[in-house]
């Protein structure tokens, strides 16, 4: 296909993510390359399914797959146990067996839900990622991190569980809220400050960048670290700048802020710590730019608040807590330390 | 210690399966040589925990391990969604991060839920199979199938997830109601029949045989079958033997034929089809050593009926079904056929 960009990752599993523009109708023959004929059981939300759903479908029919399709309300509410079941029933009574797959349209609790639901259907069923969101397709249509919410907690239970396709076709980002399509770029944004000053350069004017560089750029370098450290044992824990308190946010505001803006706060409050713990402060760059994109960037919860919240944070072992901190832009580092020091951290910039 | 059979397998992980008569008490030294302190969540169930439950409690308490517990009723009926969401959200209550580990204390039900809770709380943790039934011991509490059922069926949902240690204790069977044992002689038959004559002549006389000696053969067969077809795509489906169609007897009868039961049955279906397919006739020698242990062996279902519950077995692959056939006591084969050739072969052999 023309202007199809491959990026492939090196995984327990090695797959294909192939991005472009207006690519959506050829998913058939790309997914035909890679599987045999079967039966593609597809997740997606009522926002997202009326808009591609009839086209992939019939691209995937074109090629002999047999489709069915199962369709949940949009938004993170519906990342639960109730619906995950409802969707394995859905399998169940279609009679997907073990050489059968998922297929993921959506965002990023369409991609979790379904990756997670392949993982666990008879021990574990391909899927193909189609993320129509831009932080599925920068983000979590990427990796194999799959997961569903329940009452205890946001992706409390979930596997590693690496898709055999990630299809994305950026046209797709063009029916996307403005707010969705911003809280995308806290992802992107956060890519550049760990890992790419390049990148945080590129994309620190809202609108001036090609939008398949930018997610080719983000994608590839969320490969390297999947590929280093697949199972979140050490460096993946960078992905987590501004997440530790970003989670802490959402937590305390009972999920009403988004995770692209929890994060664009957490991201602030990180910054503030490294100053606090004798890094040098990029406070100051990172808040411009996000700002400029329309992120509001202020913490309406304070030390103890967030220290609460982070004390149940899944990424917690025994007593510690681990911080991402800038040492320079485009280079975090991972600082491990006692959670009462957080909360010491958090006192002393102000909060 | 003393008196304790040690066990190696090399799986996705590598870990001991520690068998001994009267061992219990001292498992909180074996644990400890395995684990770094860290706290422990019990799943158990009500007829288990009150017998044994103190004990392990204590002696892992002595090695400096934070232990809490878990009690669901005892049965089949436990094992579903409901309850395994309850287990985990008592885990998330006891503050269990990832470098924390769970204990299923019980048998096949509790091993496979605790087993799946593991695998998938905050994308998996660790876990000990203590075993307390026959069946757990030689079968369920090895090789890392770990499952819950849901209403489409029976261990629908799963994951390939391998203990960190299993310790068996055989004194434990002592206490186990007469049918539940012989449930789990079904299994130890089973592996006779599969890929060891010796071990077949060895318990064709019930109550002549070392237990320690029977169920450490077992675990031996089971672990050489795991170490070479951990996530099941060839020669682990010979486990199978009696299984495709014991599933469907179980199906059929809504679950009240137990699974040891229906698995007696579907090894004399087995039998008699290996016999119509042109096989050597097994049907004669199965049937007595299973009588001798009390199994009711006749089929109350008729082909239409096993056939229309074997279609929806999750082992099944596109249209063919694969069944477990006996080429010669000791030796197996796995016979991958259309599923309507296994109506034929039904109706052939008279049911």
């Amino acid at each position: 296909m023309n202007n199809v960009t491959k990026i492939r990752v090196n995984a327990s599993g090695c797959y294909d993510i192939l991005l472009g523009s207006g690519i959506l109708q050829e998913i058939g023959k790309a997914v035909s390359e890679r599987f045999s004929k079967c039966s593609i059981a597809i997740l997606s939300d009522d926002k997202v399914f009326p808009i591609y759903g009839e086209t992939v479908m019939e691209s995937l029919r074109n090629e002999g797959f047999t489709v069915t399709s199962y369709v949940i309300p949009n938004g993170e509410a519906s990342k639960n146990l109730d619906t995950l079941t409802g969707f394995i029933n859905h399998m169940a009574d279609a009679h997907i067996t073990r050489t059968d797959a998922v297929l993921a349209l959506g965002g990023g609790v369409v991609g979790d839900m379904a990756g997670f639901a392949a993982s666990i259907f008879l021990r574990g069923i391909k899927y193909i990622q189609v993320p129509t969101t831009l932080l599925a397709a920068v983000d979590s249509s990427v990796g194999g991190k799959t997961a569903v919410d329940i009452s205890a907690g946001k992706n409390l239970i979930g596997a590693f569980h690496q898709p055999s396709l990630v299809y994305c076709d950026s046209d797709t980002l063009q029916t996307l809220d403005p707010s969705v399509l911003r809280d995308g770029f806290a992802e992107v944004i956060k890519y550049g400050v760990i890992l790419d000053k390049d990148l945080f350069q590129v994309v620190s004017r809202p609108g001036q960048a090609d939008i398949n560089i930018v997610i080719a750029r983000c994608i590839s370098i969320k490969r390297d670290v999947v590929e280093a450290d697949e199972f979140d044992r050490g460096m993946r824990g960078l992905l987590n700048f501004g997440h530790t308190l970003g989670h802490a946010i959402e937590k305390q505001s009972n999920y009403t802020v988004t995770h692209g803006s929890a994060v664009a706060k957490g991201m602030v409050i990180a910054a503030r710590i490294g100053a606090a713990y004798g890094m040098p402060d990029y406070t100051e760059e990172i808040s411009r730019v996000l700002v400029d994109y329309g992120f509001d960037i202020t913490c309406p919860y304070n030390a103890e608040q967030l220290y609460a919240a982070a004390l149940s944070d899944k990424k917690r072992s025994g007593s510690d807590i681990t911080l991402i901190l800038p040492r320079e832009m485009g280079a975090c580092s991972l600082e491990k330390m006692p959670a009462t020091r957080v909360l010491e951290l958090l006192k002393q910039i102000g909060l």
